[in-house]
């Protein structure tokens, strides 16, 4: 069989996989920010009835999915595959959401990269027969990030500048070999870049030259200009990041120009909702992918759109043991039309 | 393109990728036991070199990678992708190693199933032409695991007799879209059961139920018995978790009789190392695979295997919540000839 992949690490998909159905969820803050309109339920107790954050994470991830799937019309049985993962340590919300599915599971770790992790995966497997239909996912929540990765609620600890402010909701998108699109044609997985920053609290900064290596090893395979795309959006760069990768960027001699932004820059009003750098977590990208971008690309806004997920490596352990903190980001193009 | 899938949840690779080269590290306590001529590299210090037992897996995830590639004759620059997980939370075994060797990078969290987990989705992603050469790694240290899961070395707990004792090594497998075998003919991914067990010193009863729907399925959709393999292993199930396996197979009509066994039941001597149930963690079926296995395949002691890893998706703050250990086993065939 001929190689599918073009120039690097890029994967040209021959038949490009549809995306099926998309759902999203978010907490309550998310739905007060400037892309409220676009979420397909907002949720305003962020317990969601459950007794701890670490469940009601689950819940959300487990609704995204059975949505996405009820979106496509079809059965949890149907799924051939589901390719999940989330922040929490042992990737907890994934695990104990999937035991309720039965669904054939792989489980990802990618930090805030997940979403595009899973459907680099997931389009690649539909793209190579391997199953006719399944379903990516990813959650994050405000509160559980905070404790695992920074200072437990009750602490009350303050907040940076430089600090992000993890999104709380889900995302899911059902990924089949039939379909009238919108399609995956490309797939850039990215490769670990650690500038050495070790301030856990400046995630922007750690995680763009990442985001940079991917761009530009996706615009030197595909021969795509940035001006090929309606959209170039980042994962949770926030404001921080995003200014970084934009000057950094014009250095290489790419202008992303208008068409770029960030999901963690357009998730919340940063002075309105005191989220200082903007937002992160797997939910980030993965929530703005299925509220706002998939649903502007169905009524016609956006034709071609390079989405990448973004995603620190570390843990509370080895950054205490000193480590600096290691990023990642994967790249996909998303096309209403199959070239 | 005509579905791979056969049945309800196995692949059957028509061009199935070579294993091209493999390789394994282990700690001291694995060198005393009984596969001990097998392992490529056996360190007699288990911190290595490095300042904390987490660098210290570090290290050996990235030598198993390196040496994995090199006894292919390759560099790190051939290999497409390299598909890695391990145990410690948000994966930083992996996602360190994985920084110092620049290849485009899918990080999974399958707890103990992980070598399997990578092995499949790689398996699939050569198959379909996505990749080349690729390289599928994992790791386990004890005494991080023991920090990790359990309680801090320092704390001196006693063990009981159903709790098991994580491998410290690592394992990395080569594949690629040519060469003469052994060849990985069939993937069977898992789907995630959960029996109700709370114990997390009882993995192996956790783990069992998960093993066995995945080796009803993988013989329902084959068509193959348990007396077409020369050997059936699962990855780290114990002395309990293989008895109950054993057992409650019978009762399903599938006698597994002699060609069955557990990598966490051979690669320990329980009585004369003290290591109760038997070796876990995702170095232990990564070692046996990549020592043990593999090698016995190639000197034709063993044709046909079916090699499954099995894992527990649980984490130390949901069991704390209350919540059971959630299972999931990953299966492949590796043959000797490509059917």
């Amino acid at each position: 069989m001929a190689l599918k992949r073009i120039g690097n690490q890029t994967i040209k998909l021959l038949n490009p996989p549809t995306i099926l159905s998309n759902y999203s969820i978010v907490g309550p803050k998310e739905g007060q920010g400037p892309l409220k309109d676009y979420f397909d339920l907002i949720i305003e107790d962020d317990l969601w009835g459950q007794e701890s954050f670490e469940k009601a994470e689950c819940k959300f991830q487990e609704e995204a999915i059975r949505s996405a799937v009820d979106n496509a019309e079809l059965s949890l049985k149907d799924m051939d595959f589901l390719i999940a993962g989330d922040l929490l340590n042992q990737i907890v919300a994934t695990g104990y959401s999937a035991r309720e599915l039965a669904i054939p599971f792989f489980g990802l770790y990618g930090a805030c990269s997940t979403m595009t992790e899973s459907l680099s995966l997931g389009a690649m497997l539909v793209e190579g027969g391997f199953a006719d239909k399944l379903v990516c996912a990813t959650s994050s929540h405000f509160s559980t990030a905070e404790r695992q990765f920074r200072f437990p609620l009750e602490y009350a600890a303050q907040r940076t500048f430089s600090a992000k402010w993890t999104v709380t909701g889900a995302g899911a998108t059902v990924l089949s070999s039939y379909g009238s699109g919108p399609y995956i044609t490309h797939v850039t997985p990215g490769r670990i870049i650690d500038p050495g920053i070790t301030d856990a609290a400046n995630m922007g900064a750690a995680m763009a030259p990442a985001a940079m290596d991917t761009l530009i090893n996706h615009f030197q395979d595909t021969g795509f200009k940035p001006s090929d795309y309606d959209l170039i959006i980042t994962g949770d760069l926030g404001i921080v990041g995003k200014s970084i990768v934009m000057d950094m960027m014009k250095e290489k001699g790419y202008d992303l120009g208008s068409v770029y932004t960030d999901c963690g820059v357009e998730i919340f009003n940063p002075r309105a909702q005191d989220t200082h750098a903007g937002g992160s977590g797997c939910a980030c990208s993965a929530v703005v992918l299925n509220g706002y971008v998939l649903k502007e690309m169905k009524k016609g806004k956006f034709k071609r759109v390079l989405f990448m997920s973004t995603g620190a490596l570390h843990s509370p352990i080895i950054t205490q043991q000193g480590e600096s903190i290691p990023s990642i980001g994967h790249a996909i193009t998303i096309d209403i039309n199959n070239e």
